[in-house]
């Protein structure tokens, strides 16, 4: 007789997260998880981005943190619907929050959807919430041995940000050993330098994700 | 009849801990827990108060990571004895860990043993690991939101120390509004401002810790 084995959390979020793509496919909308340690520049960053991409694509965020609405109100805002999500503790975002949280999007009328990580450049990388896209990023005063030290969040991406470029000067931080290390684990994903404070950098990013999401929007299978 | 309820890992840790604590006791040694996001300067820290409290006390580490032994190294070329601890993936150490280490050393003639824990600022602040000390840091380019953001790792310490206030001119970041914070959330526990690249402010920071050592090290509970 064969013994059904479950691995509680994983396979459920497993489940859920392919639910969630579907429902997204459905409604041609792309969730893209932007991850990163706490202050590294994601609300920065989202910020620049959304900047940039309003104008092509209509846009909704999910703000994830642990407590607070801080994010999601500097979001809407920038008159994007916007949703905080708070996990109470919890230092990642599971895809069954994201299904939830679908229903308060009128995903018909949306193209791109961020979702705004817990910052930890640990444990969201384990968890599938559904999403098109990844984007790690890493700023420069994280140190240049992250990608050694924190290797999941770097294998598991479509594309690293170094942010935070306009303070190399301050820090002993070799940007070409970051590009090394990442390409050594990661060789087929881009790595974009920019400064979400000087917009240094940020067109080529934007370039870059404008193309991504062509393919992926218009991606047949 | 009385129905026994177990919460999971939690519950272990705690006993754990316990002993840990226990064995410490008995050996007349400190575990200091050193917690932080990646990058926010937890070894750079952990050179400075080794180089100022070497000569007065006899000093451990164990450098918790997820993987790489760079930090054991780096302290082990200090003359300090060191023990790498890779968690592989978990993003936190959990008591029995330390437990097992805790055989790695000759404890009868070490006064301090200093944990670096993994970056993540969420994790490692549910976790006991039988410290007597924790100290929490936290650098100028995270950001000045991050008590009311990230609180546990702030209400569950005994001392928070800002790093890197060498860069403070190039960054907004308000240290009244986080001293304001902390305050709040952990009214008796001091902050420090300091920079472990230059060393300003470290004497207050190794002032103090001294006088706690002296009460932990002669404290007859």
């Amino acid at each position: 007789m064969e013994i059904k084995v479950y691995h509680q959390i994983m396979d459920w979020n497993e489940d859920v997260s392919s639910q969630v793509r579907q429902t997204l496919k459905e409604h041609q909308t792309l969730l893209v998880n932007i991850m990163g340690s706490p202050g590294t520049g994601k609300t920065s960053l989202l910020k620049a981005l959304i900047h940039s991409l309003k104008d092509q694509y209509s846009i909704g965020i999910i703000e994830g943190d642990i407590t607070t609405a801080i994010d999601a109100r500097a979001m809407a805002a920038l008159d994007i619907p916007s949703v905080e999500l708070n996990t109470d503790g919890a230092c990642h975002i599971e895809a069954m929050s994201i299904q939830k949280i679908l229903t308060d999007f009128d995903l018909d009328s949306l193209d791109i959807l961020f979702v705004e990580n817990i910052g930890n450049l640990v444990c969201p990388a384990e968890f599938d919430i559904g999403e098109s896209l990844r984007i790690t990023i890493l700023s420069v005063p994280e140190g240049d041995d992250k990608v050694v030290k924190y290797p999941l969040m770097f294998t598991d991406t479509d594309c690293l940000v170094v942010n935070k470029i306009d303070v190399l000067p301050y820090f002993d931080f070799d940007i070409d050993r970051i590009k090394k290390d990442y390409q050594g684990v990661n060789p087929k994903a881009p790595m974009f330098s920019v400064s979400a404070k000087t917009n240094e950098g940020i067109d080529s990013l934007v370039a870059h994700l404008k193309e991504k999401f062509e393919t992926l929007l218009h991606d047949p299978s």
